[in-house]
């Protein structure tokens, strides 16, 4: 949406005439925005350089080409699931740091793709092509499926780049994405967990930061570094307060064109239970984490993952939770309503979208624990588990006709899901046990009657037969999974495998429940908002974009500072203010400063370069490693976080207070060249 | 029960012949038994004597008299209440323990009540006689609350002592007990929190154990100390390993009696709903603690407690959640009830007892949610809330007879309810809106669209008005609860602080709630499980002992240790093993040794006295600060805890691994000595 309506309310309200509001399209990017208000008009080769230039890391994240010879810059905490399965128990990456002094030192990922996008297609005509006026919501659920996959396995085909087919305004627009991908990432650079997460959670989704959330790869190919033609140029003196900036990257979802019943329906029945669910792995996993050293290794990456998810939750409940919020959304619904009523076309072509949007969520309602219990894999909280389940059902999907599968085993998903499927990513059977016993148990608390349950506990314990499981299972060895992966369903099907047992005991219900959820909430939905975004197009006119989707987007927005409490918070912090910033707390727990920087206290100290600032661009979870680019498409930060006010973002942009906070570009060459003093990468960045 | 059912099966499956199993009555020890297992036989004065050495800590555990001039020594944690309200940002006795070098130096503790059980009268007749055939459950729950008032009211006019009538075997028997209180407690000396509870939450519950979970206060009359004619004499060298020993304080609750049904209520509905509850205060309250040392200073004792339960209930979940624990229940189950209806005579008095239980619980199901919101304050967790409530029922309830008021109410009861009430212990502005904000926030998930919920948030968001909530009422000053409190009603009806308006706002559904619960629930449960314990004593005869009910009983046991994993794990721990077990978790967060210890380590490190022990003895929760004697009724070690196997104990004792574990009389001398160098407190309790 230009502004949509939700969002003209606000500005009725409270909101400057203007907001930097939308995750754009790279392929429909608001040029006369960016004209009338910043008087700045991108060429096309100046979005193909930063589309060219933005990386999607697919352990779910954004970042960008940095240098000639394939450096890959994202945050640590997006390099973190990459850093946690490289270590060891004598050789902790995410807390000692790293920095490959040679290119013989890059370490490899075990399971990273970096995808880059190359090109986008609208295929809109040809997926609702497939789709005939009088089709039940099954019958067109499984003809769009179809034809999606079978437009993607032919691009495959074409290309031989990735092909996606990305459902775009809920449904209301297709279109197919290619992207070049790389699989053989190394690790060049990692500052220690403790200043890259400085502040932990307690400093998450907050701001002022002292965080230096960077972590920096190479991509390679053939076993060479990859030499990207696009690639970001390092501005050395990096972003200014008051400054334009665009941000390339891959929020992963929002909200924005939910209806009131949807929001509701997260904020009663979703993000509760949702929140009830992180709580309940937050204090498991801490539990699990302080018993030992290694054992707080070992959980490190699945705490931040939960801690983090938990956060950013809480802040959209709470957001859901103010009338204040709902009532300017239900004063935008009413608004659009209004007008589809009034205009009879409108009225019989988009005017039942709302009510078969309640509709879908009161049919999603009965059957949401179950859903998400059997199908959703919340009942087993393990990796052993989820492999034995992708195992399992790749040897029954093989069997079908591409357009028929589910749509993760379709032909071109296949090499990304094997990517993950035979990772050589360590699996710790203690962890495992203490994971899948609880989420046993969890199911039991919510289904203790059903004989479903009772069957795969098989008379035991959660504790006992969770602890039977990972021990009986033989799928923690690479080999066997590939032998049973490639061995197709003839191979799954003779395996005894106990935990391949249990994914087959529940198989047929998780996909009865996959079934109704596609065909009678998803696919309902689909049709409903794409009724409503379509409802929105006409009846406002101009430039829109879609909710966000883990797809490439371009945001913009000004660097600024915003008033807090009735206090000012300056656009950026400085260096040296992470010491102050420790003492505050204690020098304790999470603000404690790693050796590395206490170290360098004299020369730091009273260090003014800009490291963590803020701007008004619109971001979201995904975003994590996102450049930040000025006019001249130069690198001048790196997006790692939101501040608590963004939160609502989720379903309504408001940038009075939310901001972007990013890592400054001269903040990052400042701690290379002084704290860890790494003249080579300092070099490869400014070739200097 | 002797031994009950349950017991009996579990016996004939895999229990040694006999068990340490019961929390016995003072008043009805069973002297057979410990004379024919142990060859023991403890006189009348013997048991007075340790009964009057005993200490209820009404701030929720146990203790004893160690000295002539009143020393009172309980748990660290049961401390923990105290040292927490007389600490400020600038003098934290939690974290640097103190020790009062005179007598005028002792702190005195701003609310804490000692109760010391001076005599134990059968009042079960006339409570009984109160109730006659025919009454509606409602008017028996009204007559029994009438008499157990005016015997309470009456006993207190004639000795002058605090007065309880308390129920037991769920309503089989009804006893008079009554106390000796003190209000003036003041603190002596206390170790620092960090070897106090050593190991913290991840050690908590397990064994074995290096805490040095103690905490010296003296008990004052007059201003003078008080010079108790019993005290335990301490023993130097203390419990050894296979010793007969005595516990006696005060256990929480069990649920031993209950039935199959009602475990399963537990299991299925109480105990889930509870540990999310728990989780939820745990995150939240780990979040606002990790924001800064004051912060973590506010919040150490309530964050203590919710880990402390929620790890207290998974261990319980897990018990209830292992088939061969339920079997074992319900073979006890079937087998009672068998023996009742194949006798008419018993059938007619007691065959309805079960299916009472379950319409009971029937009743429960439906509101269960509702009630612990409402009138269980979930829905409000902030002691500014608690005191609103209690003020504005206070008015209300004094208008009314002592029978007929809400039974915390009773005329006998207000000076224990004052002490709460009018307690100068600090209230934090900060935590408060955290922790009100997010309840309001739970209870608005729960009840979405409840208008009562509408109303008490007055279109604000839950953080709003919380805050406004917070900031605007005047509460907190005691005088002004005082001057509400002995204003009475009228006074408080004309009160417009907010709070107390909110607390109004509620009141008619929550007393709604009360009454439901009061004659629907709790009365036919009463009368039901009094019909189920009677009709054990009926059929299995012999000694028996009830559920625990927060009152003084005496368990016994043997010093011993178990098998775990194949492997044996001794029967004590040493002092200079705590060192080693530091080492072995990076002498870092919870296995951080204070520097009182590792300034001392060259002299302790090799030190074997013993230090913590574990014995068969029965506790539960309320038994923390138990006293431990030998059969010279000598102070040999003090219960601070029950390992993993223990927690289970709650509806069913297994002395196959569960054990008590205690702090050994012996290590506390040592450390008292050697790290802490205070001479005056050793002479005071060996006389040397």
């Amino acid at each position: 949406m230009r502004k949509s309506f939700l969002a003209i309310l606000v500005l009725l309200l409270a909101l400057p005439l203007v907001a930097d509001e939308g995750m754009w399209l790279f392929n429909r990017t608001p040029n006369a925005i960016f004209k009338q208000r910043y008087g700045f008009e991108p060429t096309k080769a100046w979005l193909d350089h930063l589309q060219k230039s933005s990386i999607r890391f697919n352990s779910g994240g954004s970042g960008s080409f940095v240098s000639a010879d394939g450096l890959a810059l994202t945050n640590h905490h997006v390099g973190l699931d990459c850093l946690a399965k490289i270590s060891t128990k004598d050789h902790d990456y995410v807390t000692t740091g790293y920095y490959a002094k040679t290119q013989a030192d890059e370490v490899k990922c075990v399971d990273l793709e970096l995808n880059v996008l190359q090109s986008i297609e609208d295929v809109t005509a040809k997926v609702n092509a497939a789709v005939t006026p009088g089709m039940t919501t099954a019958a067109a659920q499984a003809a769009r499926r179809g034809v999606m996959s079978t437009i993607e396995q032919e691009s495959v085909k074409a290309t031989g780049l990735r092909s996606d087919v990305v459902t775009l305004f809920q449904g209301g627009e297709y279109h197919l994405y290619r992207y070049k991908v790389y699989t053989d990432v190394r690790l060049v650079f990692a500052p220690e967990v403790a200043i890259a997460f400085f502040g932990g959670d307690p400093d998450n989704f907050e701001y002022p930061r002292y965080d230096l959330d960077v972590c920096f790869f190479r991509a390679y190919e053939n076993g060479k570094p990859v030499h990207p033609a696009d690639y970001l140029k390092w501005s050395e003196t990096g972003a200014k307060d008051g400054d334009l900036v665009f941000v390339s990257g891959h929020p992963g979802s929002t909200s924005r064109l939910n209806t009131m019943s949807h929001l509701q329906f997260y904020r009663d029945v979703a993000y509760p239970f949702t929140l009830n669910l992180l709580r309940r792995r937050e204090v498991l996993l801490t539990n699990y984490a302080q018993r030992s050293l290694e054992n707080d290794r070992r959980a490190h990456d699945d705490l931040f993952g939960v801690k983090n998810s938990r956060k950013a939750y809480l802040g959209r409940i709470a957001g859901l939770q103010d009338p204040a919020v709902l009532q300017a959304k239900a004063a935008s619904e009413t608004a659009l309503r209004q007008k589809v009523t009034s205009d009879a076309q409108l009225n019989s072509a988009y005017g039942e979208a709302w009510q078969n949007v309640d509709a879908a969520i009161n049919t999603y309602r009965p059957i949401y624990v179950d859903y998400r219990f059997v199908e959703g894999g919340i009942a087993f909280n393990s990796h052993l588990f989820q492999t034995a389940r992708t195992l399992l059902r790749l040897g029954d999907e093989s069997t079908k006709p591409n357009g028929e599968r589910l749509r993760e085993y379709r032909e071109s998903n296949l090499p990304s899901l094997k990517q993950g499927l035979y990772s050589e990513a360590p699996i710790y059977d203690d962890l495992e046990i203490v994971t899948l016993a609880d989420s046993l148990s969890n199911w039991l608390e919510v289904a203790p009657a059903d004989p479903l349950v009772q069957q795969v506990l098989a008379g035991k314990s959660p504790q006992e037969r969770a602890a039977e499981l990972v021990h009986g299972t033989k799928l923690k060895d690479v080999a066997v999974r590939k032998a049973l992966g490639e061995g197709g369903k003839a191979a799954v099907d003779a395996s005894n495998d106990p935990m391949i047992q249990v994914a087959r005991m529940v198989d047929a219900h998780a996909r009865e429940l996959r079934t109704q959820y596609d065909n009678n909430i998803a696919e309902p939905l689909r049709q409903s908002y794409a009724k409503i975004a379509n409802a929105q197009f006409k009846t406002s006119g101009g430039d829109t974009y879609p909710d966000a989707t883990f797809t490439l987007r371009l945001s913009f927005g000004t660097v600024k500072g915003f008033t807090e409490n009735g206090a000012n918070v300056p656009w950026a912090t400085e260096i040296g203010g992470t010491f102050e910033h420790a003492a505050e707390h204690g020098n304790e727990g999470e603000f404690k400063l790693p050796p590395s920087w206490t170290a360098k206290k004299a020369i730091l100290d009273n260090d003014k370069t800009p490291y963590d600032f803020v701007m008004t661009a619109d971001i979201i979870g995904g975003n994590s490693g996102s450049p930040v680019v000025n006019r001249n498409n130069e690198f001048v930060g790196i997006i790692f976080d939101g501040n608590i006010q963004s939160l609502p973002w989720d379903y309504q942009f408001d940038e009075r207070q939310g901001r972007a906070v990013a890592v400054h570009s001269a903040g990052i060459l400042d701690a290379l060249k002084k704290v860890y003093s790494v003249p080579g990468l300092v070099k490869e960045l400014t070739g200097k």
